[in-house]
């Protein structure tokens, strides 16, 4: 398949804990689809939209609510066109991205929207665990007791055990994250992980000179040994669009529509305890190979990655799963600088799940709104120059899915 | 768009209440999916799935489990293929079927898994209900007290003033469709509905003649006025599967495809009080607008139709704006024979979900099933004789979301 199809807008509300207050998800989703809207170089007819699709992982747990297409188009003033959700957890809104494109493919429609949503603050920490569990196996998993935390710590510990790498070294990953999100205006938190720590530490009269004396100090609190507090993501309230267009289509919207290029998905095994190894995740693998041979490139064409940070060390798989860095080099290589954005590949400008937030059925097209932001040059302070080429990777669960999009300039 | 993808087997469990006792939805997809490759003339190899799409309405509610995409490609042995769950309230499935042809049209896929399934008897009935509630609006509609029989029985009421009829009247969708569901083995219910009330009845020491007598009687006791229990789709655990492929690829597993002739999809408001009229469902006339244009067929060339009877009024809704009945005609022709097996237009010949049973996730597959056998002959007790032509409509909610597809020999 060549997709022949493009990006001709994204729209995203800011992620965040509190910000949003008891907004519902469709208030987030009409927010994150009018910027899109309102970002299309020459303008468009919302009657030229001819599908919507929406990721969202479990609006039963969050708001008691289902049937999120239809909802969507209602609210949104597209009824009637078609419209439904996708599912597969935190992977959920690359898979409504993936059905847009496969829209346009196959000749159904010219011109669609695709969107992500997650409300998640309605819920107390201790529900939302137990929400987000069910992207694990309800059968074996989750009555031994697994969180998600958890299952990523056995990730950490095999890592660490594999490769003899220590948790002070992946403290590079969020370091860095932090560092790129103070600069993304639409991040949950904006600030290095430095400054925080003074924050808090001014608190108990404590102050820190480097940032790692503060992530080994109490105030990390441990989540899942050896996962701290700032080796896990937040839990964030947001949305994110995006427009997709057949490239003949595209030319009544933009001179400078970003192709997408490659696109695959892969699974795995639902329950860790299945799995040969927990260093790498074949749904990763399988979904990039078939990426990069659909768009025809190799890990070393591709300027900029979005991966998929839910914890620290998911970076550093997710690095050496896609081609970029060898085997076991994945924390080693952030500690170097080699994914900061002035390195060879740079990864999660945007801030990464870690800083910019992460709520789930938003997380796939967010990634995308960072990575055609950055290919139009339009991603200020955090610009990486000349990227024509760009890769979101995003993860469902513990790797049972992922999915993998390639676009270019 | 011409699809260019062809049904090349089914595969379904029963849809049941109790026989399937505590199996999981996974083992329910499974036997589903073994019927599917078994039935596949032929014969196949597993390794050429090439991706899944498995609608399932409400797994958080149901089992407290999510990531149903990659949980099916995993129990069935297809990882580490791409894999992911579509939702739309009680029309899931016939997203995931959607989803599957657009994959094969857009030449991403050959060969494709496309499936529904839910498991709602491990809940109470009060709990079924609040689950259900989900694909209305939980903003307007849940918190106001109405429950689907009631939003249902909103539409009986406006119909039943609209064109004067009676729910008298109205027993002949049940009737008819629990006739043709008694020949069904995959059935819930395989009775006449007169064998049902003198089943009943003798335990109170009544006899009927008449299945209406009992109807009246109040051992066919009132949900919402002014539908009855025999009004009403029952609970039902089960799961049905369809295998796609490209018309080229599709001679490779048989001689006698069942070509996907035309589809479409539409929304409507969620809320029924946003509605102009309750005795028209906007989605699907959008759907079958779209469905009949792609197959260039007009509704007089349908042979045979599944529609989606989650309740007696909305087959007669259902009938009308699929054009097979002029407007206020559906009940008058149900009452006169015409949508009975050796009627005009075979309405429901497997029982509808009234006597078939309805499995949320899985209805719309199911519906598939039956066309699918129609088409190619083995309909066994039910079959209608030289059918070429059929037209399954498929239902979200309270018709917020529909699909049609339109398949042929």
């Amino acid at each position: 398949m060549q997709t022949e199809a493009c990006v001709i807008s994204v729209g995203m509300t800011r992620f965040h804990h509190k910000i949003h207050g008891d907004k519902t998800s469709r208030e987030l989703f009409i927010e994150a689809a009018d910027e899109a809207v309102a970002t299309i170089d020459k303008g468009i007819d919302l009657k030229d939209v001819q599908a919507l699709f929406i990721g969202y992982f479990t609006p039963e747990s969050f708001e008691h609510q289902g049937h999120i297409g239809a909802l969507m188009a209602d609210w949104f003033g597209l009824s009637p066109i078609p419209a439904w959700r996708t599912e597969s957890a935190c992977a959920s809104s690359s898979f409504a991205f993936l059905s847009g494109v496969l829209a346009i493919a196959s000749g159904w429609c010219d011109l669609v929207m695709v969107g992500g949503v997650e409300k998640m603050t309605n819920r107390t920490t201790e529900q939302v665990t137990d929400a987000l569990a069910i992207a694990a196996d309800d059968a074996y998993e989750i009555p031994a007791g697994a969180t998600f935390p958890g299952l990523y710590a056995l990730v950490a510990q095999a890592y660490f055990k594999e490769y003899s790498a220590e948790w002070e070294q992946l403290q590079a990953i969020p370091i860095k994250n932090h560092h790129n999100g103070a600069m993304n205006p639409k991040a949950q938190f904006q600030s290095e992980i430095i400054e925080i720590a003074n924050n808090w530490g001014a608190r108990k009269n404590l102050s820190f000179q480097e940032p790692v004396e503060f992530l080994k100090s109490s105030l990390n609190r441990m989540v899942a040994h050896p996962l701290r507090l700032f080796d896990c993501c937040p839990i964030s309230d947001g949305a994110a669009v995006a427009i997709l267009a057949s490239e003949d289509f595209a030319k009544k919207y933009t001179d400078t529509p970003i192709r997408i290029r490659g696109l695959g998905a892969g699974t795995d095994t639902l329950s860790l305890h299945d799995r040969t190894s927990l260093v790498s995740f074949h749904s990763t693998v399988e979904a990039c190979r078939q990426a990069y041979k659909m768009a025809d490139l190799k890990p070393k064409d591709i300027d900029i990655a979005e991966v998929h940070d839910c914890f620290s060390i998911a970076e550093a798989v997710a690095t050496e799963d896609l081609g970029f860095i060898e085997r076991g080099g994945g924390i080693k290589a952030a500690e170097e600088g080699r994914t900061a954005l002035n390195g060879d590949i740079p990864i999660n400008p945007d801030g990464g799940l870690k800083c910019k937030g992460h709520p789930v059925g938003a997380t796939g097209i967010g990634m995308i709104y960072e990575i055609w932001k950055q290919l139009r040059g339009t991603a200020e302070k955090r610009q990486i120059a000349d990227a024509e080429t760009g890769l979101v990777q995003n993860v469902g669960g513990s790797g049972a899915s992922a999915a993998v999009v390639i676009l270019g300039r």
